[in-house]
């Protein structure tokens, strides 16, 4: 209905969300008018508790609530071994296979065409982590695609001349896929499957 | 996350929406955390908006923020022609066709499933209209499928002796289908194709 500004607004709000087009933003506009009270005000509430609850954890940039996340706070953990994330919601995937290191989170992937360089990334403190707490293999687990493979490819060399082990997720995951859509046995295979990623190894 | 409290409930949250599954969700969830302080207090005042200021018009039925709908505001409408509407948000299918005739919205299907019978519908209203307005013909554009059959040959039904005409769209929808997936041509098609639904006629 064309006069109602407040559904227009809304169902322009949902299209701000990923993989929301028109219609899916409108059926969700109209169904706020089905639902009481106590639920639209239960979403508004979860909404405001995400945005001021949640920061990166100062060490290793996962999200979390509390002063460090649940990975660094973890003592049972295996922190010579350190999986490097593009991005910290990718932790699930690995958590949910069960792994047991640690991770680093760079806060995205070189890319030119987005005008993201090494400087922007949290490599200076995976370099930092990596000679002051014995780390001594990383998995990079970038996105099998251009951006992830530069990334991967950047912080191999940097790592070249260094005793730490280098290798990078690779096999199971499809080509020009994102990490984000992969479920837990492609992941699990493709960390099974993982190939070493430095010269010389 | 795990640990992550506030993203698993706005997950929970967003999954009340109609279409919206688990990867969706969360997804949604996370992309909150990337939003500016702006865009998230729009969304929100979005969703207090339209629960707070859309409400049924007492006249059609049809949803509006002001006393009447823009359909019933309308002098310029025909308003001997009305289109009998199960929901408030099919509309937006007969005014992107540029139909200019007036709505009724009936607020559901005679459906024995969900224990929903006549009475529970705005079928007295619809009667009393047509017997004080000079409505000549409806046209029922209940969804194709048996809810909708049956609210239509009820309608019909109760209009048998009367001179109102009573067609019903119905070629060019997808039968078992929904109107709300319905684009706007194939619903021009349905309407232009409509059939007399009233014996006799």
């Amino acid at each position: 209905m064309k006069e109602l500004k407040s559904i227009n607004d809304l169902t322009e709000a949902f299209k701000k969300f990923p993989s929301i087009g028109n219609k899916t933003a409108e059926r969700m506009a109209y169904s706020i008018l089905d639902m009481d009270k106590n639920t639209i005000n239960q979403i508004i509430k979860s909404i405001e508790n995400a945005t001021s609850k949640i920061h990166p954890c100062p060490h290793c940039g996962l999200l979390t609530e509390e002063d460090l996340c649940f990975a660094c706070k973890d003592k049972e953990r295996d922190t010579s071994t350190c999986v490097v994330l593009a991005y910290p919601k990718d932790v699930n995937l690995f958590e949910s296979m069960y792994y047991r290191g640690v991770y680093h989170v760079l806060n995205g992937e070189i890319s030119s065409y987005h005008g993201i360089t090494p400087s922007d990334l949290r490599i200076k403190e995976l370099l930092d982590r990596i000679n002051n707490e014995g780390i001594k293999e990383i998995i990079i687990a970038t996105n099998p695609n251009i951006e992830g493979d530069t990334t991967a490819l950047y912080i191999a060399k940097l790592l070249e001349n260094t005793n730490v082990k280098v290798s990078r997720i690779g096999f199971g995951l499809p080509v020009g896929g994102n990490l984000e859509y992969t479920d837990a046995l492609t992941i699990k295979k493709s960390f099974e499957n993982r190939t070493n990623f430095k010269k010389g190894d």
